[in-house]
């Protein structure tokens, strides 16, 4: 069990683990035979600590692969199952988990070029077109933000007086085309925009809506700014009349400001309404940060790409193609609209990117990220995009946002439950009627204890939801139903 | 090609092309026919560019999995050659690579339980085994800052006046066992010790040796914090008596005092004195860091657990089995003597840890970590450290540091080499005698673009070394003469 999985056994070695492994997948998921396993958390536990016995072990034990990857098979939600539909939890492709093996493999770390030749080159490509499918080809895009007046270094003021500098600067004042770096999800992608904007523009205020994501809030904790100042969205996204006046009020408070819209709100999947954001934000010189981490994937599609009018006008965005993008986690991304704005990214460590190495050629890549030693996780990405193509990939965003939209009309058609709103993206908040908060919340429980439904929830307007996010492109209609059959009776119990 | 990785068909779906992808590592490698590939940044870059193509075409490709990957692999540095052996770049275990497929296949998120059910217990398990791997178990901890009286809430100061409480507290005050997060690496662990120092005692004054690893500076950009002040390591290791000196400068600044000490520097492997840096800590009340990210794999090791001797005294330790540990990236850990110490990760979002929720007994995992979507790392670990047992990765750590001292035993031997130290762990440092610095770093330029070995630099006693990472176990005594010998000679050029 000392073999290697790259070096020319590596291919040989991994046969036939890797057929333990996908046997263990089927039998673990036949022992489960549900989206989740029953009994709840005691009873999972009691499982991984059977399995499992001592952790380390004196003496190895050829049998742990199949009997450990069996019970994590066994004790696993599968998002592949029409019935878990909780959270922005793909089911992903079956090609991307195949091309994250090569990335596991040969184990390129992206620190420096000479631990990852191909694939800092395959990264630098993929990124760039990743960024070009958020902020258009450079001559398209357009710049919100007076950019060649951006305070640079970080200790220049952030905001010019200059009334002068407030329209839109034309394309070719842009020195180079937008760029995105490869994240672990929406979280570290939102903690970097903020990062990006305390270095530029100093100790930045963000002001984003109440439905904004956790992770904004926890960013700013972690980089000493202030407290978000939020903006009401009384009908699930932010009130532009709102932001307008706290924009106004801070105006005179001198900080710099970050705005902070969202593109897909975890809860319900509202879309801000960006256009008129990224107005006042101009409007009152305010930085502008988008986390698409969920509605990112809606650039995919034909039919759903307007709903993202507006992005291309924020300094920041977050994508995540571990939620709209079928991608086994991780795979997150932080476009930026002008590449100058990483430089505060540049890190220097003499053992991986020398003066005299980057002079004489080799990529400097320890700019590229706040972590060091990185796994290539734009291998499985690139290997998506190119096989499915963007068409293929927009089929897969059509579908699961029809398949809410269905799941809406059953929810709307049926006497015993309410609706909260028409889906915007993929999810659909539901509940069924008469019952309280209290009931709803054992309801969600009791599914999951009984392994026959993963729900989420979610609390809007004072009460609480149950909460179906469809990201699984081979749901059918007929799941739809078997779903709303598990919630639509009284509550046993 | 919309085929998913798990769900009932998800084995089958991935059977033919995971033979896709080790077909394509296989041809990918014969056809890289080195450890990396000749022709240098710019070779490299055009075959990625002619595989790739367009990024995002408007249709798919179904060949794209098996011309990327193979691209992949013929433009890797394979650290399974044993001529490639410049960083802490491991090869990763076949068995710990196939692990690895299981967590992409089912793809469950960290952040709360009904997107991981088993993956959270199986974490909860594993971590803790290693937390008490570095710590021992409770009874034998020792706690060598006074923990019953750390400030909590941060507000609180964090260095009490009082003198009595210097002595280290009896094993019995703790209440818990040591715990552990998983990181992305080495260097999330250092940046989470330094925010966990922030939270417990304030704006804390890192100090540690100018060996350090550069992501403890970068963390403290990131944090806010001072810069680091640095103590010299005139021999390779933190020369106890500057610290002695510095801490006891700082002592009247009344800042609280974080002490990084290092176990495996990046340059050397060097291991700082740790017993005397902890008794210093002891003294002048600072907090004490150590990061094991290379050295902690000597844990495993009878012959080598001693050089870690102090390490249980540390507050905090980071820890790495991507490096000896044989896994692929990501498995880093931040081992925590006091799980208490880990509050000021508490955090809390409806949609995922609800209090109804946690008070009916769904684990709350947001706790866990800053990200929220969070890859289980640790199945990869818990089945290489069941595979293998403890003397399994043990007799792994023997060899590559065996491999070590028979490098440094042949520089020494040679005429023509200089060598740095004898290695600490599984570093060696050594140049050709008589070159300029110049001509060592084209040298080690030219073996890179002519794809012959990747070897690693360190600029040590103001002079620049050649650096080999030992790292791979299957390296034979004959891979290191022919090491030696594509630098013994004169360089060509």
């Amino acid at each position: 069990m000392r073999a290697l999985a790259s070096g020319p056994q590596g291919p040989d070695a991994l046969r036939p683990l890797l057929t333990t492994v996908l046997d263990a997948l089927r039998d673990g998921a036949t022992a489960r035979s549900g989206p989740l396993p029953a009994g709840g958390p005691e009873a999972v536990a009691a499982d991984i600590r059977a399995a499992l016995g001592d952790v380390l072990p004196e003496q190895g034990d050829e049998d742990a692969l199949r009997a450990l990857v069996h019970t994590f098979a066994a004790g696993a939600a599968d998002p592949a199952d029409p019935l878990c539909t909780a959270h922005l939890h793909c089911p992903p492709l079956a090609v991307a988990t195949a091309a994250d093996l090569a990335a596991s493999a040969l184990n390129p770390s992206l620190d420096s070029w000479d631990q990852a030749p191909a694939a800092s080159e395959l990264e630098a490509l993929v990124t760039a077109a990743l960024a070009e499918a958020v902020y258009g080809k450079r001559a398209e895009a357009q710049v919100a933000w007076p950019t060649a007046q951006v305070a640079r270094p970080p200790a220049l003021v952030a905001r010019p007086a200059e009334p002068a500098a407030q329209d839109t600067q034309p394309a070719a004042q842009v020195a180079q085309s937008a760029a995105a770096l490869v994240t672990t999800g929406g979280t570290e992608s939102n903690q970097l925009a903020l990062l990006l904007a305390r270095e530029l523009h100093g100790r930045v205020q963000l002001v984003c809506a109440d439905t904004a994501h956790h992770s904004l809030r926890r960013a700013t904790w972690l980089l000493g700014l202030p407290e978000p100042i939020t903006v009401p969205a009384p009908t699930g996204t932010m009130d532009p009349a709102a932001l307008d006046e706290v924009l106004g009020e801070l105006h005179g408070t001198g900080s710099p400001l970050l705005v902070a819209a969202t593109a897909g709100t975890t809860d319900a999947g509202h879309i801000d309404p960006l256009p008129a954001i990224a107005d006042l934000c101009r409007t009152h010189r305010a930085r502008l940060h988008i986390d698409a981490a969920y509605g990112g994937g809606l650039l995919f599609s034909d039919h759903h790409r307007a709903k993202l009018d507006g992005l291309a006008r924020a300094h920041t965005v977050t994508l995540d193609l571990h939620k709209l993008g079928w991608q086994p986690v991780a795979a997150g991304l932080l476009a930026v609209q002008d590449p100058r704005d990483l430089r505060p990214l540049e890190h220097h460590a003499d053992y991986l990117n020398a003066d005299d190495d980057t002079e004489a050629g080799l990529p400097d890549l320890l700019s590229r990220s706040l972590r060091t030693t990185r796994r290539p996780d734009i291998l499985k990405i690139a290997v998506t995009l190119k096989t499915l193509g963007r068409q293929g990939l927009g089929a897969l965003v059509d579908n699961v946002c029809a398949r809410a939209q269905e799941l809406a009309d059953l929810v709307d058609a049926h006497p015993g439950l309410e609706l909260y709103d028409r889906p915007t993206i993929s999810t659909v908040l539901f509940r069924p009627a008469h019952a309280t908060d209290h009931i709803i919340a054992g309801l969600r429980r009791q599914l999951l204890t009984e392994g026959r439904a993963v729900l989420g929830r979610a609390r809007l307007d004072g009460r609480l939801w149950l909460k179906a996010t469809l990201l699984n492109p081979h749901t059918e209609p007929g799941d739809l139903a078997a779903l709303l059959k598990l919630v639509e009776g009284p509550p046993r119990r």
